[in-house]
């Protein structure tokens, strides 16, 4: 990992996801220089901080003097995890939409690829709360949408969310939970066996590094991340007041499609949908080939961009050359195959799948890790 | 009744309600002249009428042979109905926004004013096959609106109109079923109670005259006299294609409000409320208070337009004299009553509540005539 990536990944644990300030500062002065200035509280000329924001600069040098970012990489390669950073090959460029409120990066969990799966990908979200009925939707809606190829972000919340991913993966499709708190920590606890599940075979994505533990107002910060990576947010319930109303204002903020499902004027956990009808803040849906319909664009944007080849094979460092002969002609594999066959260790395989992926060699798959078809004829 | 009546009473029992060409002929040559067109077949000049429709004056001319509007009227008279032509004091001039569709006459029964009653009204329709949860709604949102003085219109249909006439009905406040048929003839049966209860307390009205036995086509027609009479439709519950979506349809034409009702998406019977929806045709409503503000507007339309007497009372014959005497100071009276008291007939004394309405001597009350403020005074 480079200081450019070690410096986001102790950014992650040292502000608050999201920080305008911090953004600016890392515009300004890359992460690395981020952290010097948060070290040295020394704001460079050029660089506007009111008085309110200086004191979250105090505020951040108190928690660097405690963050262990070696321990939170530590822990994530414990269990498989990787960072992302913007640039990344598997960095969603959808997140840069979201200005100087954009995440510094993030952890990720399991063989989902984060860009590739959000190409295609709808937000299912709703109350914790939910009703028989919403539950019921939710799930149906997500095993419809996996099924036609779409990927499924949400919360991993209770109620709708939980719903969701798990008609995602009913239906054997991809899923993506974005988590207010570290990818490895099972909150709430009832979900525990859906996360484990969702390790194994989809995503898991977090701005807070391994082992945060949930904030009530990360909550809502994190509503923008699932806002940004899908192409629309479906609200399936939601009381007056309720939290998922905040990701569907995101998602209209980000010129996202805002979609909302209907429900009995005297259910309490459809309020919040109603309103945004009469708001005309939201397009009603009521089955999936609408959510399609709605979030679907004819163009190169429907299938996942294709990825040239920027390296000669034969230019490749013999390590990374050994992984990538570690492969398979066909189908998938994981990181913990490859490092048993390339006869290297876990951390060093992920490093090196990142630049593969980079060089257009190798890609993921919804079960780990393949060749890709340019990689396959060289 | 004047000539002119006669032929407008016979002509509902002659064309099919709301006949274009009918209302032409009508605009061009009067009622009467028209039943003298339609017997002689002599079209005049600067009348233009296409071969299709002259065989549609053959077919009126065979109807009017077997009409029989003496028996009609003596019917109508026996269940003291009456009837109700463009230009009298109870014809509600919205009918007019109708234009070549409007009803050459309208049959009523119940002490209801349909002109009064119309002026805040709001038309509760849906589908005959109502869930338990849409025929709720129609009652809580009629028991609402009556509640709030507001008027409901339905049709008289089993399922959702039913239950909207009978939470008005429960709410103590006027409603009014526009029926296909006879406004004595009881259809639905198993609607019989409620009709018996609304000719005593409400309002019955019909297009078509006394006896007339429902027919598939007039349920459409008699849509449009339900919108029209309105200044809005809520629709509660409807299916794909349900004869409620025409009413919708209808109130959109003439510019009234369309509302309706969500409901769970699992359900058939929401389905044409939720295509409304998505075509933007209909504004959601989920409290009977979002359908007051819709439908309610700040000016003098919110209240009954005040009656200014036009004729001194000494001016009145005789005969008429005698009903305005036979009122009581205060309170509602009916035409049973006044009838005894002024020593007149039934028929008699209808004719002249007429008259003494158009003076703005009396008004229709809930439950009956009663004097006007204007009377009491002078």
């Amino acid at each position: 990992m480079n200081d450019e990536r070690i410096a986001r990944a102790t950014l992650t644990a040292v502000a608050e996801p999201g920080d305008v300030l911090l953004n600016r500062i890392i515009a300004h002065a890359g992460a690395e220089g981020a952290l010097d200035i948060i070290r040295t509280a020394r704001i460079p000329h050029g660089l506007p901080v009111t008085g309110k924001e200086a004191e979250r600069l105090d505020h951040w040098r108190i928690r660097l003097a405690g963050a262990e970012p070696d321990l939170d990489r530590e822990v994530c390669d414990r269990f498989g995890g990787r960072l992302v950073c913007p640039g990344d090959p598997e960095w969603p460029t959808t997140l840069d939409d979201l200005g100087d409120r954009r995440p510094y990066a993030l952890w990720l969990r399991g063989p989902g690829d984060l860009r590739n799966g959000g190409l295609r990908s709808v937000a299912v979200v709703g109350s914790r709360a939910a009703s028989p009925y919403g539950s019921r939707v939710a799930s149906d809606f997500a095993c419809d949408l996996a099924d036609k190829g779409w990927t499924v972000i949400s919360g991993g919340a209770l109620g709708i969310d939980a719903a969701a991913h798990r008609g995602a993966l009913a239906a054997d499709g991809p899923t993506i939970a974005v988590l207010a708190n570290g990818v490895d920590v099972p909150y709430p606890a009832s979900n525990e066996g859906l996360f484990a599940e969702m390790a194994r075979r989809c995503l898991l994505v977090s701005e807070s590094p391994p082992g945060t533990h949930p904030h009530r107002l990360r909550f809502l910060v994190r509503n923008r991340v699932i806002a940004a990576l899908s192409r629309g947010t479906v609200l399936v319930e939601a009381e007056a007041r309720s939290g998922a109303l905040n990701t569907a204002s995101w998602a209209r903020k980000l010129g996202r499609v805002v979609m909302a499902v209907p429900g009995p004027i005297t259910s309490r956990t459809s309020v919040g949908c109603h309103a945004l009808f009469r708001e005309q803040a939201a397009i009603v849906v009521t089955r999936s080939e609408e959510i399609v319909e709605a979030v679907g664009r004819i163009g190169a944007d429907l299938a996942p961009p294709p990825h040239t080849p920027v390296l000669p094979r034969d230019r490749l460092d013999p390590g990374t050359r050994a992984v990538l002969e570690a492969f398979p002609a066909r189908g998938a594999t994981g990181p913990a195959q490859l490092a048993v066959k390339a006869g290297a260790d876990l951390v060093t395989v992920n490093a090196k799948l990142g630049l593969l992926a980079a060089g257009g060699f190798v890609e993921r798959a919804p079960t780990g890790w393949r060749l890709t078809e340019a990689a396959k004829s060289t």
